[in-house]
């Protein structure tokens, strides 16, 4: 099959898929989602992907009727009915169906479990992107993985027209994350990423890398970093399910990073190599 | 008919619409709205509510394919096929129909126009309301009306839960609005009310009570003011087009205002005669 559309149950092509005009998704934004890329059939570090959205559907006091292991059940049947070597595994959480209300209490809102699975090209973890800068007037649930995007997909707009692949968030001086992942600098052999609170969502790649750079002995620092530090680091690089380790090499149209290759390609390849491991390839 | 949705064209019980996955408001959030009474089939306020929805898709580069004139055809049209003296009119513009991409350059992304009427029971404008307050943790994007509207959602479960009507924002100590009014306090029979910057919507019923005020020679301040004078104030309100003048007796369990019903009184009783005016009833 070429692609697959879910809508509580119901499956077909995506592009013929119908929700229901009433879904809290489509009035409120009212729901979370998650995503990652499928190689060869395996979607990569599923499990925390599986614990991240019901973490995100908890804090906005959504309870998803079903177990992980159904959830896991569901989602990889239909990852195993879409032919390509690599896709992408999107699926959301939506409070439920009933007449448009802002508060939910007494209303019927059973949870609506939303998903697709696309064939993607995978990103070249060899290549180096270009970013623009965007400021960060984003709401303060960005711990929370929700589908109130709509600052994301200006700045990704915006990135897109300039003939960039990422937009690079800050919130005045201080660097934040990413439209779309986390962002992270090395300077002096040593990892800089901005710490886990209700600015930046904890990205499931983030938190391998950061299991890798203790593998492998370099230092992190989990600290705020200013756009002055992330101009004038060694290597600036974003990470998500999707990226990956993308590493940059233009901000704003200036030259950044491409300075310290041995410490990141110690990073980028043991994530190759993990996630190699994990899909079962060679 | 008791009540009517619209997608594109396409019109049925609301229960019933279906729409299509892909739209980007499912995913995103990528739309915005506007919504207002309906009394004797006249949809109050009607071309402000129009012109401000091309205001907000304008702001966030949607352009919608269609006149305004043909708008508001479309949706007089819903309007007139349904009963009842008092109806609520909401209508949204997505960004339209395309595989989920943030980015939306070279998407096949034709705004959506969805729309429904229901009958509502209006407000009782000699009532009095409970509040509570949260700390406005929303985007800065809040002068456009946008479906991103989780954290009004929390809010006004939050104060459904506590038994009251409306929650009122603070960002720190500034009071911004409500999670779907704006909120105006009196004192020494003064108005005052929060400025219309990023913070804030431009309320439609706001622009009216302005009006209201310097038509009555009623002074107005439009200038930001704190939680304690919200506390300390001879009235607070909060208006929108289907909450109108809202009269608060009590924020937080604390009685508050409740002591210039001269002042508040004849703003109500204008916008009402206002509104028995425009809708052409008795």
């Amino acid at each position: 099959m070429k692609n697959i559309g879910y809508y509580n149950g119901v499956t077909g092509p995506i592009e013929e898929m119908q929700v229901p005009m009433n879904d809290r998704g489509c009035y409120f934004g009212d729901g979370v989602y998650d995503a990652t890329c499928v190689v060869n059939h395996v979607p990569m570090h599923f499990d925390d992907h599986i614990d991240r959205i019901y973490r995100s559907a908890g804090l906005i006091d959504i309870t998803i009727p079903m177990e992980k292991t159904e959830m896991k059940r569901i989602l990889q049947g239909l990852v195993d009915q879409v032919d390509g070597d690599c896709c992408m595994l999107y699926w959301q959480v939506t409070r439920g169906v009933g007449m448009r209300n802002h508060a939910f209490i007494g209303a019927e809102t059973k949870p609506s479990l939303w998903a697709f699975v696309k064939p993607v090209k995978m990103r070249d973890p060899y290549g180096a992107y270009k970013c623009i800068t965007v400021e960060d007037r984003r709401f303060y649930f960005c711990n929370i993985k929700t589908i109130d995007l709509l600052p994301s997909v200006l700045a990704s707009e915006a990135a897109a027209k300039a003939g960039c692949d990422e937009a690079i968030f800050h919130r005045g001086d201080r660097v934040t994350e990413c439209a779309h992942s986390n962002v992270h600098i090395i300077r002096d052999g040593k990892l800089k990423t901005a710490p886990c609170d209700d600015l930046i969502l904890p990205g499931i790649a983030r938190k391998h890398i950061l299991e890798i750079c203790k593998e492998l002995d370099i230092p992190v620092i989990e600290e705020p970093f200013t756009l002055e530090e992330l101009m004038a680091a060694d290597e600036v690089f974003f990470s998500s399910s999707s990226a990956l380790t993308s590493r940059v090499k233009e901000i704003d149209g200036v030259p950044v990073g491409m300075r310290d290759e041995g410490t990141f390609g110690r990073i980028r390849d043991r994530y190759q190599q993990k996630l190699k491991e994990e899909c079962g390839i060679a």
